[in-house]
Formats: C-alpha cells, sequence, structure tokens
C-alpha cells in the first residue's frame, strides 16, 4: 500500500526534491547519483526494466494504475504536496527514481548490436533525449557517447526519450575517439554524418554494412576533425539547395531509418 | 544608423514587449498580430525574405551585423534593456518583428508544389517549429495546417523552424477535413502517416506519386477518423516491434526524407 506523504520535505522523497534545481541531483556529482522518471509511460517503462527503482512518488490516481514490484517505496501525496517537493507545478502526476544503470563494458555493448549511434558534443538534453527515442523506434541497437555530450540520464533526457534512454544498452566513452577503434575493429562500418560529404547516405546499402556505426555531432560545430579521420565513411542527408542542416534530432531520424 | 533604447518600455519597441506573456502579441486576437523572430539566423532569413518588417530590435554587436533594407527601422540597446523589454535574459541579442505572411489561396498554394505536408491536432510550438524546418529541408514545398493546430507564426514556432516557417508557402485551412478534397483534385495522392497502417511508407514509389500531400496528426490521438478516412493511402514507418510511436517531428523527417 502506498505511504500518504503530508510534507513536501519528507525525506522520503528527497530524490524529487527541487527538480528545477539544475542537472544532477543535489549533493551528486554532474553524471552520478539517482536517475529521476518523469510520466506514466516512463515510469512503467522503468518498472518493467528489471534496473533497481529507489521510489515511485504521484498522485493517487496515477500510483494506484501501476504495477509496481514488491519491495519498492511508493508514496502518494496530493497535487500541492507533489508540487511543492519538486519545485514547480506537475503535469505528469507521477515520478519515479532508480539507481544510475551500470555502464556495460564497450565490448558488451558492441557483441550484441549491429546498429549503433555514437553521439559527440551534445549539449542539449532534449536532442538526446529525442535521439533515443527515436533510435529505439528505428533499430538504433545502442548508444555510445562521446565524454562532452550532456548526461543521458538526466530527467528531461529520460523525460523526452520516453524512458528508452534507460532501457538502451549505452555507454558514456572516455577515451575519444580512440575507442573508435574498437568499434572497427568489431567489424563495424563507421559513418559520419556530416553536411559537407561527398556521399548520399542513401547509396549506403545496408545489406553490405551488416554493422554500422553512425556518428552524429553538434548542431553548429558538427563533429569534430578527430572524429571525421577517424570513421570509414562521410555521409551526408541530401538537402534542398542552399539549405545549411536539419536538426540533429531530425537528422538522426532520417539517417536511422535510412540504415535499417 | 540604427537609434538607441534606454527605456526599456519606449514604444518604439512595443512589438518585444513582454515575450513570455503568451502565444500572441498583448491586444491582438489569437493568430492574428506581428510575428516575433529570434536570433541571427531567423533574423536573416527574414530580411532576405520580402516579407514586410516592422523594427529590427537588439544588441550593437548583432545589429551592425546585419543587412537590413531601407527603410526598416533599428533599434539597438545595450542587454540589460533589451532583457527588460522582453522579459527574460536573451541570448540571442537580436530580434526583429513582422506583418504576419498573407496566406495564399489554396490553389495558390498547391500549384507550385510536389509534395506539402498537411498538419492536424498539432498543439505544440516546437514540433511546429522543427518540422517546419525540416521539411524546407528535405523537399517539402508547402505546409497546409488544419484550424486546430497551434499557430505556426508564433514566435517559438518561428525560432525552432531556423525562420523557415516564415518563408515556406502556408495555409490555415478553415474546411477541415474538406478542403482535402482540393488537394486530391489537384492531383496529388493523399498519404496518412498512421502507426497502424498496413502499408509501409517505403513502398510507395515516389517516381509514382509526382504529388503528394502527407498528413501527419499529433503525438497521443493521432489523426482523426475524418481525415484517415479522406486519404488515399494509410501508411507507416516501420519500427522496432512492440514500439508504439516516434515523436510527431522525427516521424516526420523520416517521412519526408522517403518521399523525396
Amino acid at each position: 500500500m502506498p505511504e500518504t506523504i503530508t510534507d513536501p520535505r519528507d525525506p522520503r522523497v528527497a530524490d524529487f526534491h527541487d527538480l528545477h534545481a539544475g542537472d544532477r541531483r543535489p549533493g551528486t556529482e554532474r553524471g552520478t547519483g539517482p536517475v529521476v522518471v518523469e510520466g506514466v509511460t516512463a515510469v512503467e517503462r522503468l518498472l518493467g526494466s528489471g534496473l533497481r527503482v529507489r521510489c515511485v512518488y504521484g498522485i493517487p490516481g496515477r500510483v494506484g494504475a501501476l504495477d509496481v514490484p514488491a519491495g519498492v517505496p511508493v508514496y502518494e501525496a496530493d497535487k500541492w504536496v507533489l508540487s511543492e517537493t519538486i519545485g514547480f507545478r506537475l503535469t505528469r502526476g507521477v515520478l519515479a527514481s532508480c539507481e544510475r544503470p551500470v555502464p556495460p563494458p564497450l565490448a558488451h555493448v558492441l557483441v550484441g548490436a549491429n546498429r549503433i549511434a555514437v553521439l559527440e558534443g551534445l549539449n542539449d538534453h532534449e536532442n538526446i533525449g529525442s535521439i533515443g527515442r527515436s533510435a529505439w523506434a528505428l533499430g538504433i541497437d545502442a548508444l555510445l557517447l562521446d565524454p562532452t555530450c550532456a548526461d543521458p540520464y538526466y530527467r528531461r533526457s529520460v523525460r523526452v526519450s520516453m524512458g528508452h534512454l534507460l532501457t538502451t544498452p549505452l555507454r558514456v566513452l572516455t577515451d575519444w575517439p580512440g575507442e573508435l577503434d574498437q568499434v572497427r575493429a568489431a567489424g563495424f562500418t563507421t559513418v559520419a554524418l556530416t553536411p559537407g560529404a561527398d556521399v548520399d547516405l542513401r547509396s549506403l546499402d545496408p545489406a553490405e554494412h551488416p554493422r554500422t556505426a553512425l556518428l552524429l555531432g553538434a548542431e553548429g560545430p558538427g563533429l569534430s576533425d578527430a572524429a571525421l579521420a577517424a570513421v570509414d565513411v562521410r555521409a551526408r542527408i541530401p538537402m534542398r539547395p542552399g539549405v545549411d542542416s536539419l536538426g540533429v534530432a531530425a537528422a538522426a531520424a532520417v539517417a536511422f531509418a535510412q540504415l535499417r
């Protein structure tokens, strides 16, 4: 049975205090600490994921509809108390927190994947979230992030991904772009998506490249010279003449669909 | 020469007062009133568009770099005054306002287009903006919106579109879905994008459908039954089994690329 929270500062719901405070939980280093998950769809995905859930917190109507595994603390509160806990008016009505997924070794990420996306320098949480959602839907099996990307487990990334970032095999690389050598050694064709490339992405026959790693860089700067130098192929999405670029999340979706 | 603004409430920059106030300019009906354009790229696109620019306002460094047509008032201010005018801290440093584009008659929109996108029930300005950006980049020649879509000329839509919504032929339909008959009569194959369809979008050969109108609905509800009943083809983007949907902006980009 859910326990009722009446004090917004109740330490039992400390994971959710002041969610607007920044891109990390108070008292933790960036890229560490519990992950906050918002909304019914993402919370349901979390509850079915096997990840270690710390607690669930929401209004009774939302919390009561969830299938929460035994042993997970469940707290409910009215909308006012819930809003006071998180620091803003909540429209989604339910949250959960979980331990940060333990990153699998790179070799483990690669062994089960045929299509991976590699993100460099993406500093916008919502773009990472959108890419995470599209990636899973469009057949990308795993994600690799360079060390300068924003935190894929920050709540806004997770929310925009509809929770898929929590369950997609994902690793933040430490040796960049050095670790791309391991990706290539595992048989992946490495493809950099870059507007200036000569190769039309549509000319890459997925059947000829059973394992493909697609590199995506941030809007504006694009991929670094080091990353561009480390790949097998540089390819572009054909665009209307004179148009400089797509948004990175849109470009990612187009490319993922193309690689299927 | 730019004139310097020292009072944030100066009536000469009234177009930019309190931009956070809502999705319309104070004193105007929703969907009317001047259009506010933010950021160098979008302002430059506006200045080159032939649309009637009301004024340009920004910090000296940004304003001075623009090629502003003769007769357009240009105002500059320091960051503090600029922020006080608009009601929040501005990071883009330059704004412009213009008269709302006059919607072309539907027949005029159709005559010059081979690929159009038709949006129904999209109530998120940023999704409309993202779709506007991708549409132009990926060869969509015009946009039609049903009467329930959010305002495509609201500043957040325009900003996310990088200004392309201002310059893409666009019309908000009044008779929906009745006016689709005119689209079909003009020789367009009407295609509804919907996850439950039997037809794989990739099986539609663009060469066999020289004119195509792609219908997109809002996340969640999707296209209305009336819209689905009015089209020639219902098609889906193939997805990983068990995944319900892509974000609408990502789905739009994938479909636009597919239709090229």
